[in-house]
């Protein structure tokens, strides 16, 4: 075989293994927003086959000694090629360390989680929850030590979502934004309160659906390649390939802001995912490179222009248009206030976005306990509410609304947080730039996002996974990360709306 | 190996495969219920790999030895080892006759068939849709010749549905029918006309669909594991095993009555699907053997006992407190009369019992004659026209209310239509079984399914695919089929409603 019977054999094998992935997260999509109650272990039988059949094919010796070979002919691949060669590479050899049932069985073990993770919110029941928890965390502390036996086990889960990420690097980045970010709360808090009345009331679900996807059209997503369900826990997955994706939200019917916001949040997540150049479908280039990347892009759009000014007087006629009783005195301005108010509170995706990454710190703190074993699963409700207690004052009344808020560590990740945070403050600094070239306040204030989607189509959506996190980020902003720009938007924000 | 592993070996082939339907179900389900629009292709791409892989598994060099080497020693295995071996060496055989790259292809083609056919009928475009619908048949005919050279192309597709069928059987069966429904239809449409006002009205959606899960209830569904979708078509699909059905229906705001009878209908195939006995999970045995007692149990369901007295007075209530404005001043026995209006119509699905076998008679005609090269897929329309004026004296106004209407033919479905008036038929024969040690009426009345579902269970459900159409009938009837007992309950019941 030459060079390109190579790739071309390569990229066979990938087309296969979308297809894998392809049932796998509709599988699991289903589980969450469609499938009846208790189908829940005849899911978990055929995502375990589908799980070792796909890894039967990306550690089967035909595929382990063709990556070999490209491996050692990678100077003389194009680009893209080199790269898809390069992840490859890099996960296979990672999947090989870990042994086949132990793998399967850890996918099984995480359709079950997520069922009983389900169950044990419904009824505010951590033990039940507790032994699976328990074994999601064993399992990530032994596929650590197969596959990164020089790396801290904790490191080794930060990297699955941030690659180049370590504890140290957090703590240093958690640092520098406690101390800008724990005076603004104290000054906020010793202000008047904003008044958020606008956003409670009876909204109904149906109601606010229709809305869902009027915002989802809004920020430019295209409905027909982008489905909307419901769920416990709003999330977005692409089936198979960015050419289909979907994003979920909750509705509450009291407060329209939560699911709006969340709908914006996902957009953001579905519009980099649906926008990989198209050439990347069905291989390992295809959609979001990182989930610090990911979060950058739907904080971006949920925080940094969805709670902006200009954006809540662009879309409070079709606020009103939809509610019109409810919103019936009130103006943009309220719409903004409501949106932006700071209060210190207890569930993580409603809060607002200065206490947001204490919510997040306090998650990163007892995940890196618990896999440095310095606490066991069973403590974590009694550490979670004292951390609750310490960071920001609020007592936890029940497990329902504290440890087990969060769909994150029943499915595994482990890891995860911080790229929200992260996340949050690769977007400041990407606004910013973006600034430079385009007239961000101005689209939208005509809700035109044509501009604004291009620029992050030019610098980071097209590229998926070609580049890594930190070279996409420096190529996007022409500079090293620096969290001050996030800072900087928060105190400047939000000084102004309290008066400080 | 000795002759235990070797089952065991050929169990976990089942396994496998049936993970692989599970996905396939499941992206089948996905793209009628809740896919965005324009995903078809993404979903086509997902599911030709998908089909390539779970027949390079069945038809394996190692699976096809395992059977024949089976197939020799089967005087030795158990009742239920050797059907298995039975049912997968059949397929097989017969699934090795058709060239992978043709059987993907058809894979691939049913995916496009079914958006092509969305989108011809909801634009009333035939030409659209007959070039993949001629593709379809000619692919049945010459997969009937690779797999069956000795049979009509037409009774190797009959026999897909029903083992056993032909077409000489279907004429037999068709004509009985014909000589005593042609007179009673007559005489029923010189009687005065039944009111069936209560059908119509305004009837939201939604309030339908919480109707129609206490249906699925009322006739003994655990609604925790049969879902419920919305789609153009209704269906009925298991998921993987029969630990997970889905059943569809399709709202008519104007007239409750067609989602109701819908939903009964589906639900009785998911009772059959649902109560496979639960050892057959994952092997070839779980589900309904063929079309023909499919459709028995889902028309028994729907008319034997749903469109009867003793239901119509049972669901009334139900019915009134769900549409308490639309239904005031009317009685069980209106709702009775509505539900069994006899009249002449255009769409099969919302036909009466008495002119439905018309319908499915001039599908089965038409594919037939298309199947034996005497009518081409152009001339369908025009067809169809003429035989809806000659046999039920309606003018078709267009195709999506003519040769468009039904999703079988874009589903591949060819031959499947006579199954609806077979399963009729053997319906009414099993009913009357039935009665001899179940009281029916009075189950129905008090909405007591317990006995009725039990005798079926016994009878037919439990059995899966252990025994062939004609020796599961036999079993249960203690005698041997005959139509007469359908067309007899058809003549005394409209006799007396019409009072003729």
């Amino acid at each position: 075989m030459n060079l390109t019977e190579k790739m071309e054999k390569l990229y066979a094998v990938q087309s296969r293994l979308s297809a894998y992935s392809h049932a796998m997260s509709l599988i699991f999509y289903d589980g969450a927003t469609t499938a009846p109650k208790k189908t829940a272990e005849n899911r978990a039988h055929a995502l375990g086959i589908l799980s070792e059949e796909s890894y039967k094919i990306s550690t089967s010796d035909e595929v382990v000694s063709l990556l070999e070979e490209l491996d050692g002919e990678k100077e003389a691949l194009c680009e893209k090629d080199r790269r898809v060669v390069e992840l490859m590479y890099r996960d296979i050899k990672e999947m090989k360390q870990i042994p086949m049932n132990e793998y399967v069985a850890y996918e099984e073990l995480l359709v079950k989680a997520d069922d009983v993770w389900h169950r044990a919110k419904e009824t505010n029941d951590f033990p039940l929850f507790a032994p699976v928890l328990e074994e999601i965390f064993a399992t990530q502390k032994r596929f650590a030590k197969y596959c990164a036996p020089d790396m801290k086990p904790y490191d080794y889960c930060l990297n699955k979502f941030e690659e180049g990420l370590t504890c140290e690097k957090c703590d240093e980045f958690f640092s520098a934004l406690r101390s800008r970010l724990v005076p603004l709360i104290a000054k906020i808090t010793s202000a008047p309160q904003v008044d958020d009345s606008i956003a409670h009331g009876t909204f109904p679900a149906d109601e606010q659906e229709k809305f869902s996807y009027e915002l989802m059209r809004t920020i430019g997503i295209d409905t027909d390649l982008c489905g909307l369900g419901t769920t416990e826990h709003p999330f977005t997955t692409s089936i198979g390939s960015h050419r289909d994706v979907r994003i979920t939200t909750n509705y509450k019917e009291d407060n329209f802001t939560h699911s709006m916001y969340s709908v914006i949040h996902e957009g953001g997540h579905a519009l980099y995912d649906m926008n990989s150049d198209d050439s990347f479908a069905y291989t390992v280039l295809d959609g979001g490179v990182s989930m610090g990347i990911h979060e950058s892009q739907s904080r971006f759009y949920e925080n940094l222009i969805g709670r902006s000014l200009p954006f809540c007087r662009f879309i409070f006629p079709a606020v009103q248009k939809c509610f019109p009783e409810q919103t019936r005195g009130y103006t943009a301005e309220d719409l903004y206030r409501a949106v932006n108010l700071v209060t210190p509170s207890l569930i993580r995706t409603e809060a607002d976005e200065v206490t947001y990454c204490l919510h997040v710190m306090i998650r990163y703190e007892l995940e890196r306990r618990v896999m440095t074993d310095e606490l066991k699963v069973c403590d974590l409700p009694a550490e979670w509410n004292r951390l609750y207690k310490e960071y920001l004052g609020v007592d936890v009344p029940d497990d329902r609304h504290g440890v087990l808020q969060d769909s994150h560590w029943s499915g595994g990740g482990i890891g995860y947080f911080p790229s929200y945070a992260l996340g949050s403050a690769y977007g400041a600094q990407l606004l910013a730039e973006m600034r430079k070239t385009v007239d961000v306040d101005a689209c939208l204030a005509s809700g035109d996002f044509t501009a604004i989607n291009e620029w992050n189509r030019q610098n980071i959506w097209r590229h998926g996974c070609m580049k890594t996190p930190s070279e996409l980020l420096k190529n996007a902003l022409g500079t090293d990360f620096d969290p001050t720009f996030y800072t900087d938007y928060l105190e400047k924000k939000y000084s102004d709306i309290y008066g400080i």
